[in-house]
C-alpha cells in the first residue's frame, strides 16, 4: 500500500499533455548512451514501477507497449527520474541486447556529418529475428 | 549554398509533429550525461546547424529560445542526430556552466527512490545570478 501511494504522489507531481502522455527517454544506467525515446501514460508509469519492466504507451496501436515483450529486447528499469517542469521522464535502464527495432543498439544512428545526413551505426542483430513470431 | 541544401535535405527526413515541433534531447558530449529536453522547430535546426549555438522553440513564450542568451548557459553543438523515426533530436553539445534554470548542472535531478520522489542534485550556481539582468 505504501507503494501505491508513493506512486500516487509521482503521478500527481508528473505533467502529462493534452493527450495524458509525457516523453520518456531511455538511457542505458552503466555507459550513459542513450537508447531511445518514447512515451508513457500514467498506466505506463504505475506498470514500469511495479514490474521494473520498462512499459511505455504506444501512439501507433494506441495500448500498452511492454517494451521487448515481442522482440525479447526487455529494458530493466535501473531508476526513474524526471526533470524541473515534470514534463520530461528519464529511464536509467539495463537495456537487452538492442533498443531498435533494426537491431541497433541506440535509434540514434542518423547524424548531420559534412553537411549531410549519415547512418553512423550498423544493426547488431538481423532485425527480421526480432519479430518472426 | 552546399550548407543551405543539405539543411533542407535534413529538414525534409525529419517528422515535426501537428504544432510543426520535435523534441530535442541535449546530451554533453563527453560524459554522455543528459542534460535537458526542449523542442525545436524548423527555425530552431536552421540556426543551430547555422551557429552551432544550439537554439530551441519557447513553447511557453512562442518564440525562438537562444539557449543561455540571458543566463550564459550555452550550449555548443557538437553533432545534430536523430532517431529510427525521425521524430526526436539528440544533440550532442558541449554544455558551459549548468543546462538547468534551477542552477543544477542536469534538469533532470529529480527521482524515485525508496519509494519515494527525492531531490537527488544540488545547484552548482544560485539561479538568482543566472538571471539579473
Amino acid at each position: 500500500m505504501t507503494l501505491k501511494r508513493s506512486i500516487k504522489d509521482l503521478l500527481s507531481e508528473l505533467n502529462f499533455n493534452d493527450h495524458g502522455l509525457i516523453p520518456a527517454i531511455a538511457q542505458q544506467h552503466d555507459t550513459n548512451e542513450v537508447l531511445m525515446l518514447a512515451w508513457m501514460n500514467s498506466d505506463a508509469v504505475i506498470e514500469t514501477l511495479r514490474t521494473h519492466d520498462v512499459c511505455y504507451w504506444s501512439r501507433s496501436r494506441k495500448t500498452l507497449w511492454r517494451k521487448g515483450e515481442s522482440s525479447g529486447m526487455k529494458q530493466k528499469l535501473i531508476e526513474f527520474r524526471w526533470d524541473c517542469d515534470a514534463d520530461t521522464v528519464l529511464l536509467l535502464v539495463e537495456q537487452t541486447g538492442v533498443a531498435c527495432h533494426t537491431g541497433r543498439r541506440s535509434c540514434f544512428f542518423r547524424a548531420f556529418r559534412n553537411n549531410s545526413p549519415q547512418t553512423i551505426a550498423s544493426p547488431r542483430i538481423d532485425s527480421s529475428k526480432l519479430y518472426n513470431e
